[in-house]
């Protein structure tokens, strides 16, 4: 069994989002295998990179929501452009990594409400409450859910993760782990694929 | 007669030399456009963005390095990351634009053998012996080269380029303009190839 992909993101990174869209299916088409969902706080690790996000960069801010609103209309994925943006991520990382213990198979589908709650609704997912409904809707006790991602345990597993993938080399998101392989964006998603069908070159 | 397709780069930039290798043909196959050449100085626009050189960037300096040489062998072209990088590009940008006003074909070609002299053999396209040189390569007299290049005039040429492209909102390297549609990066030819052909979505 070939290890699974390392698919590393932040909650509120719209490349990110695009790439939830398709990378299970490459992944299993092209190399017959899982993907392993990480999400992680980018903030953190642009520390390290010393770099700001694509909001606060002029020019560059603008061209990403006018990129963004492209993709999605080239994707025919719902989306539309958040009010508060970029947000902190805290509250769906923790949670999801609680949910991924009981059941990884509802993470990713909680993790795929959380995108679409926030990129087409503009919820804010980083409110414990949002989460906490998000979560019931792919079938999880919110009450549980709340009270579990207080807990200092989960807190600790987020930040780990989050260090694990810095330490990994992870400055970006979405990025990609493929074996030792590193690809950064979700514009690298066709040489994910022709990697795996290759085995490298 | 379509407009032709501006192609925005710095000749010290990796992904523009990879750009530089097919936006032509694609330019022509897609939408029978010509490309507007349009070296400018990265390291300007980079003051506006607040941006860094990826190299000095951590963590991200160590994957471009990778991904570059990784892209390199997947397109086949002649590689060797430079020893000096990046280096400014200025004496290779306006024999650029003083070759263009004589013969534009003979610019494209001095563009391409400048961009492979520093990718592949490591010379300095900065210093301008070495511009002269790569000019007589191409059917310029190098020393009228070497002349015209000090000159008042082809300086403020450059410098009017380079700040008409940050008013044209280009902010990196590669980065192409299609009619009014702007497009950041080698890793969009594919994107600029559907909007070519559809027009636009």
């Amino acid at each position: 069994m070939p290890k699974p992909i390392d698919f590393y993101f932040d909650f509120s990174s719209p490349y990110a989002y695009f790439a939830a869209q398709k990378i299970d299916d490459v992944a299993l088409e092209f190399g017959g295998r899982e993907v392993e969902w990480r999400p992680f706080l980018l903030g953190v690790a642009m520390k390290e990179t010393k770099n700001e996000p694509l909001m606060h960069q002029p020019i560059k801010g603008e061209y990403s929501v006018h990129d963004w609103n492209r993709m999605a209309r080239f994707m025919k994925v719902p989306w539309k452009m958040p009010v508060q943006f970029p947000i902190a991520s805290i509250a769906a990382a923790r949670a999801f990594y609680w949910i991924s213990d009981i059941d990884k198979t509802k993470a990713k589908a909680f993790a795929h409400q959380c995108f679409s709650s926030y990129f087409s609704e503009g919820l804010n997912i980083n409110n414990v409450d949002t989460v906490a409904e998000i979560g019931s809707q792919v079938g999880i006790d919110g009450c549980e859910l709340k009270k579990n991602i207080a807990d200092g345990l989960i807190k600790e597993k987020l930040r780990n993760e989050t260090q694990a993938a810095i330490d990994a080399g992870v400055f970006g998101s979405p990025f990609f782990i493929v074996d030792d392989e590193k690809f950064w964006g979700s514009d690298r998603i066709w040489m994910i694929k022709r990697w795996l069908k290759t085995g490298g070159w």
